[in-house]
């Protein structure tokens, strides 16, 4: 019966990764109890309620039609290796194919079958094969949705089956790179051969002298997706509560999930990240980490650098702040907090993804007390980053000028999107990053048809997931040709989600 | 006292994360119970000890001297803001030197200070400001050590001051990859700014046609190291086991460790991973994982597919075998199983650090049964890989004639690895690879200290780590130039080790 119950349970798996069990009736409950129905374990009724309604029963005629071809090579076979092969083939298609007609059975409320798990009619030598469940997950795992945080353009491109002409909604830096930097990557391609040092040394010790800190407090990550996913690993244990934003970034939030974390939510307020509130809540959970990101994604607000030191002191014990820096460079002087590296509540987080124009490249790094950086060295992948990207990560940071030149790019882009927005007669949310919130001016349906609109037209935006956010579209800054198409296509989405058709 | 115990607790983790802590005479032991000795908590005792032993204690006298100086900052203060941040960093400090103060006490069986935590002497109106505990580790990873699978070659360079002439430990591909690969990813680094598509649709479209399986079958990670750690996070659940070969490849282990599970490991027989011993234990064990390198590293050698796709039948159920093919391409043909995609028991993973040439790229991917593929989406790091790697990969697979010169070029090395061997009156084990398992005709220590004497003389090898593998250096497949230089240096080291200096 134990391998019963894990094949049950195995195709369950299977039916909830295709996707094919969200939003049923039937889903968690337990059939109702019916005379005759002593027989069912209350796991499996579950369990067969949610196949069956799943459409994900295995096909007793196809298991069947398997099953005949499997005896007849098996009647067919003359040399004894062969026949025993062919035997246990049979036996294990035997097995599913009986798992098969008795699920079914026992969610049609009959008479379960009688005798299970025994081979009739066939031959009569045969023994249970391996019963081939394959994987068998933790309760951890099995409970996880198969949602994934962002869906990429490319897949979108390929369902609507056209290309997106203006590629605005992942707040890529559509300037690209500092030309030195490609320089680098490009050179460094020829010894792509090589690993990349996984000290990172030479990145390290560029990046500390500039944060003030020595290299001992740096640990890079394929992006900060990358160093957040192993924040979370070293500090949340399953049940541990952990604190964000209710709207704040997907993919922390997967990785708590991901790891049983507890998620408590606190809302935004005037769309600005509710410091206060995060912290209080922290202390009201006993978090492990509340998250921040300074600037804010997807709104693109901000809180000086004092406000989040004076906030520092009302961090509840025992709380480690993830402060999500990843915009940084594109907000005013000021914004990042002045804060001792060898602090010990407190990790920042930033990227080569946003303002170095390196989305491509994964490269991200966080910044903390050397105890807790070194804590990465226990779990991280320590061979995971790209050798060319480490070579052009270096460059660019050596290449200020350049950053200097691109931020008054960024900021030309932004204040188009808003006159953009304005002469449709959209208001926009004050930012300090390299996208624009464009308040759509209704709900988030609403919005979510604009959004939906611009897509049909050509242009890739995203937009927060949650009330009150979600009335807004989050627009990254454009090349001016990419802003055109938008100053084109945005009267014609907003018409079109006015006027829904049915 | 929460404080003081969590602060304990992390002063300790912080000595471990340094790496002082290991072989210590008291780790794990209480102090001896003395007259007065009452008052100490026998948690307390052990980390005190622990905590004295390692050097970990912190320095009453800095501390002391940061207090005193942030007094007189209070002193000085006028603002009743600074006052009040002054005062929040006394108190903090003061807690910090009280607790190192009596830590010291009693770990000198000293009596206890008498009233901790309380401000004496200094500003009246003090209150405990937040303690500043910083990261609190759940247990599994609070115990992880902080060991690293592998040293870089970078890091060797650095600590012996001087860099390496031969790379010739990590079996990368000194022939680097395809032209086309090559120029692929130049051209892709000029769109960096983007981020690689998540579901890596092309590259597994073309794989899937080589391979016999749909792209459902196929998932990427960060090199075969990547998509290992996810493997070992879906399955393994702490205290979970899983089956590996003793000496076998020590990122697996890694993870393993990394996830809490309980490694059961087999002894090689004859140079070769022993499947049978391997699938015995499993059965044994009921192992989740059971690992399984075909061909093997770190010894080179291989079974062919027949071999395994019969053994498959012992394979207990409900294990899943992760068989680790990073240096298939080189082998023979006939080498690679023939196993069904949708086969719910194996996970075969391949990779583009070998054959390909493109170790620093970071792409390899992992082939199994849809619905363990579409669980690794449940905590992949979907936007992980580098997008100019996905190019070069796409490319390096469609240029099969250099594959097959590279091939050729394998063989010539492998066979100057087996003459300049031969010409030292050394061994070589068979190989199916790109490296060759030099035997150095005595114990590890042995060949410990030719790969040392090598590594001075700017050699860079890697050896097996256990017994009787260790007896071996590992030496990969170089240029003409890398073994010229073999063979001047490998007689030198050699007769370094047989008359070692003191």
């Amino acid at each position: 019966m134990a391998n019963w119950h894990r094949l049950t349970e195995a195709r369950i798996r299977k039916a909830e990764a295709e996707g094919t069990l969200s939003g049923l009736a039937g889903e968690g409950r337990l059939l109702p109890e019916r005379p005759g129905d002593a027989l069912i374990d209350p796991s499996d009724a579950v369990g067969y309620r949610i196949m069956a309604e799943a459409g994900a029963l295995p096909e007793e005629i196809t298991l069947k039609a398997r099953l005949d071809a499997a005896r007849a090579d098996w009647q067919a076979a003359t040399i004894e290796a062969d026949k025993r092969r062919h035997m246990a083939r049979i036996a294990d298609l035997q097995m599913r194919y009986e798992i098969a007609r008795d699920a079914r059975r026992k969610f049609l409320r009959q008479a379960p079958a009688p005798a299970a798990l025994r081979l009739d009619p066939g031959p009569s030598e045969a023994v249970l094969a391996p019963a081939m469940t394959g994987p068998r997950y933790p309760d951890l795992i099995a409970r996880l949705p198969a949602t994934v945080p962002f869906t990429g353009p490319e897949e979108i491109e390929r369902v609507q089956g056209h290309p997106f002409r203006a590629r605005l909604g992942a707040n890529e830096n559509v300037y690209g790179p500092s030309p030195k930097a490609l320089t680098a990557m490009q050179a460094a391609d020829a010894e792509i051969w090589k690993y990349a040092d996984p000290s990172h040394l030479d990145l390290k010790t560029e990046i500390s002298t500039r944060m003030g800190c020595r290299p001992a407090n740096i640990v890079f990550g394929e992006g900060i997706d990358g160093c957040l996913g192993n924040l979370v690993r070293l500090l949340v244990a399953p049940g541990d509560p952990v604190v964000t934003s209710e709207g704040a970034y997907p993919t922390f939030a997967y990785h708590v999930n991901g790891y049983g974390g507890t998620l408590h939510k606190v809302p935004y307020r005037d769309d600005h990240e509710d410091i206060a509130a995060l912290f209080a809540k922290a202390a009201e959970v006993d978090a492990k980490i509340v998250y921040l990101s300074n600037p804010d994604n997807p709104m693109g607000t901000w809180h000086d650098g004092a406000t989040i030191e004076a906030a520092l002191e009302d961090l509840p014990d025992g709380t480690v702040l993830a402060l999500d820096e990843a915009y940084i460079e594109f907000a005013p002087e000021g914004t990042a907090p002045r804060i001792d590296p060898e602090d010990p509540r407190v990790i920042r987080f930033r990227t080569f993804s946003k303002a170095y124009g390196m989305a491509g490249a994964r490269v991200g790094y966080a910044v903390a007390a050397a105890p807790l950086i070194s804590a990465f060295d226990k779990v991280r992948n320590h061979f995971s980053m790209n050798r060319s990207a480490q070579h052009g990560a270096l460059a660019a940071l050596q290449d200020e000028v350049w950053l200097g030149e691109l931020r008054e790019k960024i900021t030309v882009a932004n204040e188009r999107i808003a006159t953009i927005a304005a002469a449709n007669g959209l208001a926009t949310v004050p930012t300090s990053t390299n996208f624009v919130a464009v308040d759509c001016g209704h709900d988030g349906a609403f919005a979510k048809r604009v959004l939906e609109g611009l897509a049909r037209r050509g242009v890739f935006v995203r937009m927060p997931g949650v009330a009150p956010l979600d009335r807004c579209i989050r627009v990254s800054a454009g090349t001016g040709p990419d802003l055109d198409i938008l100053a084109e296509e945005l009267p014609k989405a907003l018409a079109e989600a006015s006027a829904p058709v049915a």
